[in-house]
């Protein structure tokens, strides 16, 4: 990184302080008032929980603007970005309130008793999923709202029916504050259970959090350095805890040899877009592209030249990008194509120009524990390659990944070494994509946002889609239960309307 | 633990020498092959892998009486238990045949694109369950057949494409031998890919499986000591991988006093009879039975004074029921009902006549650390009450049980205690019983055979019942992917013929 001061990056003299640190007392406070609530919102009946996330929803709707004009000065996002973000964010709190009237998620089974059943005679069985507990939530320093205090982890923790703690990201601490000021004062309006919903700040209330014998489980959207610690401490409890952490990944492209003859500018260019979307601040950028050696990189360079500068989320963010291109740019192995440079004094508010460089497949299997690594901000590498069978084992080779795109020709001639390249590439991604980019996650019921470790550290789950709210639910059979003991969901007459499994098979609505 | 003879328990004469334990080679080798089998088991259709599994089933059915000679050999178990519990391993077989033939299970969804999405274009979206790769399953020492070699956990991961090596216990290796021989034969001859199962013998081996890069996932059922130490090897890995252990349960029974007055007779008697079935030897054995004061023991001192002495397991099971009951028996806070006896040398091969302490609310709840600990074989505690209040509290400090029991009257008087004391013992067990007995777990799809820790390490999941599956399963997510390149099972044709979601409702049959 070309910074045109030399000195370190300082902090943007507007920034807030950040309210204080939450004590040890605090967390515990907010951790008791969870489990205190837990039984009560997990007795709410699902449309009544959907009711709780539609009044939080309508609540942020109402005050888009503050909170967007919050977090453009906190996190130097534009503010079309930021209002689309809100959309976003209410869009998913409404989309679980769906879920639960739709109640399928509850994956009710009813087994009624059986005495020819072939291994015995069957008892009546019932099982459903009930929520798990208090949820602790990690906010995300990239989605100030779809992946912050009422983000995704939190929409689909409440709707499992689970309290949550929230420990706030250090990076737009005062929208934080805000957002979740907006919350607890929805879910009080709406009747939600004291100690729903709480907010913490600081690192350490976050690692007492994960630690309290009171939490259940953990969402986590960020770093593998930050996100591995709270993994191993959320492993190491007495009652060792699930931790969903959504961490990193490179997000590589793959081009085929006729993709890049049939249209290489248009790959080229849509390349340049996509890791330089958001100021390249997506977990889904792609940080590699895999492209035939003979093809010639004169139009990229044009377009990452051509590419504005962009500020970035933070002073935190802005050290370590700084940080990675450096170990990227220096590296003996990558060529650097355009060397980003930063305006001013290299705050994080100055304008980040992006950076392109470029290596070899060799090179990139020889260092992957360098040039593998997420580096998160406008960058990216290039990664040659003299014969398309080089990429079989560099697929094999990746690290789990959120994403990986194969572009190529949907032709006779390409489909065996397409197809050779998907099935690695589907063991290494949780979602695969054909001549498109990976910024961009749709919230729909068939999205996959996970992946192999680092992706996520639980390759089973996703943080984004309807399948969310299972992290937080947890299995509970119920033996020969007299009708008035028993779930709504279970009881005979089906109160609730919902989809279940009867006796091996659909019940007839 | 009143011994007839004061010697150390000795090992049976006819101990047949174990197989070799398994080197690293051997390990790596397994895991090898696996990771190499993979892919081709997972491109299976799922009839394909049905009928592996179904060829399985048969080929254990067909050796039967030689693995039954064995395994009574071994375990010490009655030849009509063990000629029941191939029963059920084979027909675990063929129930997960059924779940790949009835395609649920894959959890396909389709959303076509739709430009009109809220919250921006959305792309053809379109995700499917595919198998999580190598799973290393620990075989358990008190089902030889169910949950071992051929047991749920290798039953559910080779359903769902995932190789498997387990790791025998040491408990029945030549009955282990012969088992895996059987399935690697089978599966051979039904065309499996090579390395679709192998066998392991010993600690190390089973350690070295664990922390092997190409596994995957761990199925677990055994101690919470050896659980624990495998978990926390799986957690800190490079790469962690999920854990699934089933390790401890004391199956707590609540009576309430009317239930008390109506029937103490037949309540006492079913205890008797539910701890001592099988010498105690399950998981899911009632250790803990809580009774009004007031409640005269007489009957069922003398319904376990009545109960035949029987065999335990091994020499391992032996030694630790020894050192349990002496806990149990020798603590200041319980009274000796019924003192056990072991016949002869106090071998596992001898009688062992089973135990009866008792205890007060008051001080299980101030000795938790010992008389709330599972103690596997023929051993229970009685735990007195002067007043049914004191129930909830107890009921809430439990650790996390695969099962607990409600013995109460159906009245509109019990109702709200009933509800009460259900509603706190749902948060801390996987299964609630009413007026029955823990022991016996149906192998139906309403089974939730798991709970919160120790009961299992993931109490989301499940090693009993068809949503065993999902275990070794994990979402992928393709986008614009063209027809030829998708799975069988997201193809617009439903090829498969499988239930799935489409555009956010189920697709027409």
């Amino acid at each position: 990184m070309h910074h045109h001061t030399d000195g370190p990056a300082a902090p943007a003299a507007s920034a807030p302080a950040a309210p204080a640190d939450s004590t040890a007392a605090d967390v515990a406070a907010a951790l008791e008032a969870a489990a205190g609530a837990a039984p009560a919102l997990a007795d709410l009946l699902p449309r009544e929980r959907a009711d709780l996330l539609r009044r939080v929803a309508d609540a942020v709707d109402a005050d888009t603007d503050a909170l967007v004009g919050l977090a453009a000065e906190e996190t130097h996002l534009p503010e079309a970005r930021l209002r689309g973000e809100v959309g976003r964010t209410t869009f998913q709190l409404r989309r679980f309130a769906a879920v639960l009237d739709e109640g399928a998620y509850l994956e009710a089974v009813v087994d009624t008793a059986d005495p020819a059943w072939p291994v015995g005679p069957r008892p009546d069985l019932r099982r459903v999923l009930e929520p798990l507990g208090p949820v602790v939530v990690f906010g995300a320093s990239n989605f100030p709202f779809a992946f912050s205090v009422l983000g995704g982890d939190t929409a689909s923790a409440l709707a499992a029916g689970c309290p949550v703690v929230v420990k706030a990201h250090p990076g737009h601490p005062r929208l934080s504050a805000r957002t979740g000021a907006i919350a607890d004062r929805a879910l009080r309006a709406a009747g939600a259970p004291e100690g729903t919903f709480a907010l913490l700040f600081g690192e350490e209330a976050g690692r007492l959090a994960v630690t309290h014998p009171a939490a259940r489980a953990v969402g986590f959207t960020g770093s593998i350095r930050g996100g591995r610690a709270l993994h191993d401490l959320a492993a190491a409890r007495p009652e060792p805890i699930p931790f969903y952490g959504e961490l990193g990944s490179v997000n590589p492209v793959f081009v085929t040899r006729a993709a890049a003859e049939a249209r290489a500018a248009e790959i080229l260019s849509g390349f340049a877009g996509s890791f330089t979307l958001g100021a390249g601040q997506f977990c889904t950028k792609p940080g590699l592209l895999f492209l035939p050696a003979s093809v010639s990189l004169e139009p990229l360079v044009d377009a990452v030249r051509a590419s504005a500068p962009a500020a970035l989320l933070n002073e935190r963010v802005a050290a370590g990008f700084g940080g990675g291109v450096a170990a990227l740019t220096g590296h003996p192995a990558t060529t650097v194509l355009v060397e980003g440079t930063v305006d001013g004094d290299g705050a994080a508010s100055a304008g980040w120009a992006p950076t392109l460089a470029a290596t070899t497949v060799t090179d990139l299997l020889a260092h992957a524990d360098v040039l593998m690594e997420e580096c998160f901000g406008p960058a990216a590498l290039v990664v040659s390659y003299a014969d398309e069978s080089e990429l079989l084992p560099v697929a094999e080779a990746l690290p789990g990944q959120l994403t990986a795109t194969v572009h190529a020709e949907d032709t006779p001639q390409e489909r065996p070494f397409a197809a050779a390249l998907t099935a690695r590439l589907r063991d290494r991604a949780g979602r695969l994509l054909w001549n498109g980019w990976p910024t961009g996650v749709s919230v729909t019921d068939a999205m996959h946002h996970g992946g192999p470790y680092p992706a996520s550290t639980s390759a089973l789950h996703t943080s984004v889609g309807a399948t969310a709210i299972r992290r937080f639910l947890r299995p509970v059979t119920y033996q020969d239960m007299p009708h008035h003991l028993l779930p709504p969901a279970l009881r005979d007459d089906n109160p609730l309307g919902i989809p279940r499994r009867v006796d091996g098979a659909a019940e007839p609505a």
